[in-house]
């Protein structure tokens, strides 16, 4: 089976926002063995939108369309599919009450415009959505069966895997599977990773490999592709076995976890705890930590000490070594993990102090100088790490991970007896 | 004039690679006064580049492809142009020229695939890539001028800057231009923000209007587009005051600023200080608040007091107050609000408390239960949201923002005097 994508709306066509769902819905299109040929983007404009859909209807037997189901006047698609498949529009009493009842839910007026949510082209199969109030609809036009769906990243992702996948997969025709199985790791670049893995293709012809940045981790991913499942299944947990050796200590997971995660999983496992001081990540590494339903199990407090005044009166950090040292120095950053570790009463005392920029820096300790305190049990640590990402963005996240990482590495050798992953 | 984008590449039409070069193309070429009607992309075939570039010969004026000139046996786009145009390829003696050249100031050995990119169909208008080693060329294939460009971002970029707007700006006709206006709102729904500005279109007919939910923000992007430039900056300023009238306090910043950064302005303008006492929102509002430049100028200190121990001990909340209203109460938050203001030393405190998620609701807190409290120097109150969005990391984004939100008209009031925006 071959396959298209259409992504709609006048951001995309104008180039004021970067379409990632395209290339999202790409991924899993291919992933359950459906190639697609062509994507497309046409802006908010029925005519144009009439006739990408007919000529997409003749070409292909599969088309995930996003964007332009909205409540307002520049979301047109719904009256374009109308039109391209050559039916009226109906309104679908199921579906408006189920807007009317996420409103409700929401203590929010309905507002007319919400109406026009639960109007359907006939002979459109409705899609419920989980996450919005714009249900999606799949309709076939020509020979091509197409799957609406709403431009909103995670509405879409969630309709298209939990509606859209296990319908294409109910398709005669298509009989192959994939299996895929993504490891995350962090701490070499993404060509160092391809080169430390290189001979992957070579060793395990039936993988195909995709390497995807999500700074600052990299992800391998790896996809087994054919009509046995068992057998797949087998090679999929050889490749990742191969891809651990070689990665060694970078591997943070080898089912895709998230840093934070990982580390969540690890603290609950050993029965310890964590506290954080933030001096120029402001509050990231807590956030991340607190991302993980249950974090309250083992996160207890982060303090985020943005002024020297806060870390010599929150967290006890001598104003002698911050005068001595500046607030940006490894004994400022033991200190700060110590101090925080003490008042929280945790296992673990976690400290970032550094440069994000775009300001503050000096020759000595230019942007992207960060200075992490580790406080544990049997001792303080403090480590020094440049980073030239420049942008103050990358720089929070760059540290925070970083941070994170160093804390990772101390947790695996406090559980060395136990299995590592 | 109108025009098209092609993106080229198996990396790309698979949805490994997320494609960005469109986007910035098409930003480039309206801002220049040609409207882009439609972007695609393609794999590495032949036979279908052959097809798409015939079909968008036919269609516009301009072209711009990107991807394929490479060195390898996988890039195609050079051999489909000539096919598509219908011309043979020749050898171009000055761009092998420059090739060898490159790779001897680089001091590496030249290779025979290198040799494939000063390879043109004849007729082709070679332009030189001031960054790489692939020249793009440009080519009319039916009415269409073609701009086939390297893929690399960097070298597309430079080439499109210094070389493709430069001959298109030459064309005759292109004489239009385009403005455009971001405003950034929050608390209303994109329907209901729709709603209110509904008469847009009748009040000022040269203005498009594009509507983008930035969960859990909505701008309203305002499009004027035309050949007369004092005329529509002139027309977008004021439909943005005629928008501003009708969203009145739901208007976040006319130039599209993030809440976090609206509120820095606040702070900064009336040399104020902030603290923050986070429970269920983790760091998150820390996080926005320091994420922009120089924050340290009114941002103090957050604490992220994640069990009730962290804010008896640590804010001063008072344990009777846990025990006879819970954690998640407008008492409880008023006095996290209140103690971090103290701590910290700040003009304000502001505190958040509630349920993100996924377990720990009840039927009186059910989750998306909020409580926030704000301490002032004229006094401290507490307020209480429900939300219903039910993923944990919606809730709290929802939760965080509701509470800069409150902060946000609190400093709008405490500076009446001036003007607002």
């Amino acid at each position: 089976m071959i396959a298209e994508i259409l992504a709609t709306g006048d951001e995309i066509r104008s180039g004021a926002l970067i379409d990632s769902n395209t290339a999202h819905i790409a991924q899993e299109l291919e992933a359950i063995g459906v190639k697609v040929i062509r994507h497309s983007s046409v802006g908010d404009d029925v005519e144009i939108l009439v006739s990408v859909l007919n000529e997409i209807g003749c070409r292909v037997d599969i088309c995930v369309v996003t964007g332009g189901l909205g409540p307002t006047t520049d979301d047109l698609t719904t009256a374009a599919a109308s039109k391209a498949a050559g039916v009226e529009l109906l309104l679908d009493h199921t579906a408006l009450a189920a807007i009317k009842n996420i409103f409700k839910k929401r203590n929010r007026p309905l507002s007319d415009s919400n109406i026009k949510q639960a109007i359907f082209p006939i002979g459109a199969t409705r899609m419920d959505n989980p996450v919005g109030t714009a249900p999606g609809f799949m309709l076939k036009i020509d020979k091509c069966y197409f799957f609406f769906l709403p431009g909103v990243p995670a509405e879409m992702r969630a309709m298209l895997s939990d509606k859209v996948i296990p319908i294409i997969n109910k398709f005669p025709g298509n009989r192959k599977v994939c299996f895929t199985n993504t490891i995350s790791t962090f701490g070499l670049t993404e060509s160092a990773t391809g080169e430390r893995i290189a001979g992957l293709a070579k060793e395990f012809p039936g993988i195909k490999l995709g390497l995807r940045a999500k700074f600052p981790e990299i992800h391998i991913k790896l996809y087994a592709y054919g009509d046995d499942p068992i057998g797949l299944e087998e090679l999929l947990s050889k490749t990742s076995d191969w891809v651990l050796e070689k990665m060694g200590k970078s591997v943070l997971s080898v089912t895709g976890d998230s840093m934070a995660s990982v580390i969540g999983d690890l603290l609950r496992r050993q029965k310890s705890s964590i506290a954080v001081a933030e001096s120029c990540t402001g509050g990231l590494v807590a956030h991340w930590l607190t991302n993980s339903p249950g974090a309250s199990d083992y996160f207890i407090f982060s303090g985020v000490t943005y002024s020297d005044k806060a870390k010599i009166d929150l967290l006890g950090v001598l104003s002698e070594t911050i005068e001595r040292f500046g607030a940006v120095h490894e004994e400022t950053a033991k200190e700060m993990a110590k101090g925080v570790r003490r008042i929280a009463g945790t296992t673990y005392g976690l400290s970032i102090s550094g440069i994000a920029g775009p300001d503050g820096g000096t020759e000595a300790k230019p942007v992207g100088t960060v200075c992490i305190g580790l406080a544990a049990p049997n001792g303080v640590e403090g480590r020094r790490f440049n980073f030239s990402f420049e942008k103050r963005s990358m720089n929070k996240v760059i540290f925070a991970e970083t941070a994170l990482d160093l804390l990772r590495i101390k947790l695996l050798k406090a559980g060395q007896t136990e299995a590592i992953f």
